[in-house]
């Protein structure tokens, strides 16, 4: 009796060329993190219950992978935030403040899987955490990173979002609204699919007086540029206090994302961001691809004030995002905007004419000692086989070794595009692929 | 009520330093692997029970971590070789062969844990899988694959000790031991702690007649060079089929490793090596650091005839190792051999003395621009508490922004080993990290 191989549903797995693809997108984020000095974590996929749950709830905690094994409770990491929180209280006493840290792994939810959800998927977060206090400047380095990690992807034409939890929360302060604030979010947040006229519908069914309706309004048409736009926050003349200061931080935050070279068509302010999460209590972020806006946000995050309250009475506010990788890619795979057009891990296949492989190993040992990504085909089989073989691994050139070639010491390299080929040296040969 | 956050025993994770070291490693072992155009892949930690255990057994049976989500009876993966099996049979159609992948992933087992013992531990295997048969020829890639990545580590003095199961399962049945050659093997591979004589003593225990201890004797005496070992393993003088195939074989595989380019003082035959799993049919490999026996065999693999039977009629051939790589780290920081020589993320740390962050943020911004990893010291502190962040970072060059340096356009360039300090132009300071 045979068992049937098959993957679980809601857990992603590649063919090696989009395998290739994806791990090339993994490996630019984080070369961008390590650009900005971030540094590396990796913490096990697996914690005791107590330790992973004492902050979650509700429908997190329900999603989340849990079992038994002897006499532990154990659990797998549902983000990659909660094992940030321990890790930094754990180390306290050997890490050095402000701690920044990137990590790229896979967490686990167990969701009813449906198109583009996935069960098992790689978040790739930075964060910084300070100890005790955090300047207000690194809300501003976050978004610089998040630029240069996206223009990395490959993509130009991308906004970053950013706002500051603090103005609207003073602005439903101000208009004494505290306490419908969360229904106001949820109406805010369909602005865009379902108009003005229908978000001052839904205000108005919430009983909302018709003149705080109208200072909502006048809120969100605010519009723009950055600058104008903070200018025309700062004419609303609004006196509560939180709202002047978030209006006061993501001036600075401006100001200061402009310092780290971030351009101008690639941020801008948007009042309507909120972030679902109660967890952000400053400036929170969202990334849009323009052209790809059925996407959703792709890069989010936000500052929190304390990032591990369940653990420790230390104060530890940050600041970070996140991108979660494995539904990105595989949203740009749905949408065909990344194409098939990954290279091969090969540079070159090489393949042998005569009824051994001695020369095409020297040939490939060569090529490898001088870094050159080579495969050597060494099957024994007929020539169309070879070339099938080289075909589906995508290589972009083989070099063939027959008698001629063995004799001259050369190969007849084959570009697998163009269909050209020509002898070379191995002096040429090497040269062609350091380039 | 705080929870206590700390993280399971047998579960390894890393102060930043470290990680970034282990890390290197890795990075290194993932060059070398692709360096012989092996493909990418990553399957899902998490995989049903029936599927993964389809093969399990006894010991490793009991080690795993099994529960149960909604109706799904699931099992965490506790090798790559399994979950490459059932990969290999389900994408079977999608795949050329011979089907030459690397995989490098957390693996799980619910040891006991000990020093030196993970129940999460990374395993980074390489295999080359035929469809049907699989040439010899790549018995003798996968010692130079492993002679390339060992090297890439930063070793020289190692050894690849190659063996082939059929020469010493030809050896019992030529002397007609085949029932007793469990016992037989466990007793050879104590030779090295009890020696010879000792080794005489126990075959003498298990009733074995004098003459064939003497065979087994004479055998085990085997020494000299490769070669020479080759050919007095042929002046044994043995008919059995399956020991004259074996040494054929590995007269085949040593003929082919040289002529991969590896070195003869990196590998030689070691008649003695069996490899525990009844899993392997072939050519066996260990690999050993010579000034490091004490670590055991860092890189462990060989051929086998049957990668997928529990899944698939198909007969499936393959040959691959693995490195054990949380082991090795563990043990070569144990034993202080990599020592604390890891280099930092960022290659310069810029550090502004004035009252803002302005220039400091323009320079950061350019230095990254060129691909230099940099990190900005950004909270307003004094500028002790600065250095120390740098000197805990191990960061090889602190870039500091006083007035003068502001007014000249330059930075004050320190080296943090030699404590030199020199001002350069932004220019100078992009040639210097550029080398």
């Amino acid at each position: 009796m045979k068992v049937e191989p098959k993957t679980l549903p809601g857990f992603m797995e590649l063919l090696p060329n989009d395998q290739i693809q994806f791990n090339s997108m993994m490996d630019k984020i984080r070369k961008s993190y390590e650009r900005f000095g971030f540094l590396p974590l990796d913490t096990p996929v697996i914690e005791m219950a107590d330790v992973l749950l004492a902050k979650a709830g509700g429908e997190t905690e329900k999603q989340i992978y849990r079992f038994n094994k002897g006499e532990n409770n154990l659990a797998l990491r549902f983000d990659l935030t909660v094992p940030l929180a321990k890790y930094v209280c754990q180390y306290y006493n050997d890490l050095s403040f402000p701690f920044k840290r990137y990590q790229i792994g896979k967490v686990y939810r167990g969701e009813r899987p449906q198109k583009g959800r996935y069960r098992e998927f790689y978040q790739c977060d930075i964060d910084i955490i300070g100890d005790g206090e955090l300047s207000l400047i690194n809300d501003a380095e976050i978004p610089s990173v998040i630029y240069t990690t996206i223009k990395e992807l490959g993509f130009d034409d991308f906004t970053i979002r950013i706002n500051n939890r603090k103005i609207l929360n003073g602005l439903f302060a101000e208009l004494n609204l505290e306490k419908e604030s969360v229904d106001i979010m949820r109406i805010i947040d369909k602005l865009e699919k379902i108009g003005k006229d229908n978000v001052v519908k839904c205000l108005e069914d919430l009983k909302i007086e018709k003149e705080k309706i109208d200072k909502i309004m006048e809120f969100l048409e605010i519009d723009g540029d950055t600058d104008s736009k903070l200018e025309k926050l700062s004419k609303l003349g609004f006196t509560n206090e939180l709202f002047v200061q978030g209006l006061s931080e993501l001036s600075e935050v401006v100001k200061n994302i402009r310092l780290f070279g971030v351009p101008e068509e690639n941020f801008n302010v948007d009042l309507t961001i909120a972030r679902g999460l109660d967890y952000y209590t400053g400036t929170v972020y969202e990334t849009f691809l323009n052209n790809y806006r059925e996407l959703g946000s792709i890069c989010s995050g936000g500052r929190y004030d304390n990032l591990a309250e369940f653990y420790t009475d230390k104060k530890m506010p940050g600041v970070g995002v996140s991108i979660g990788l494995t539904r990105l890619y595989s949203k740009l795979k749905e949408l065909d905007i990344i194409g098939n057009n990954q290279k091969s891990i090969s540079k070159v296949l090489v393949i042998s004419m005569l009824d051994n492989n001695d020369r095409a190993l020297e040939v490939g040992a060569i090529l490898r000692k001088n870094n050159i990504n080579t495969d050597v085909y060494l099957e024994n089989k007929k020539i169309k086989a070879k070339f099938k073989y080289a075909n589906r691994l995508n290589v972009p050139y083989v070099a063939v070794i027959g008698e001629e070639e063995e004799k001259n010491g050369t190969v007849s390299l084959k570009n697998m595009e163009t269909g050209d080929q020509k002898e070379v040296s191995i002096d040429e040969l090497i040269n062609i692929f350091k380039d």
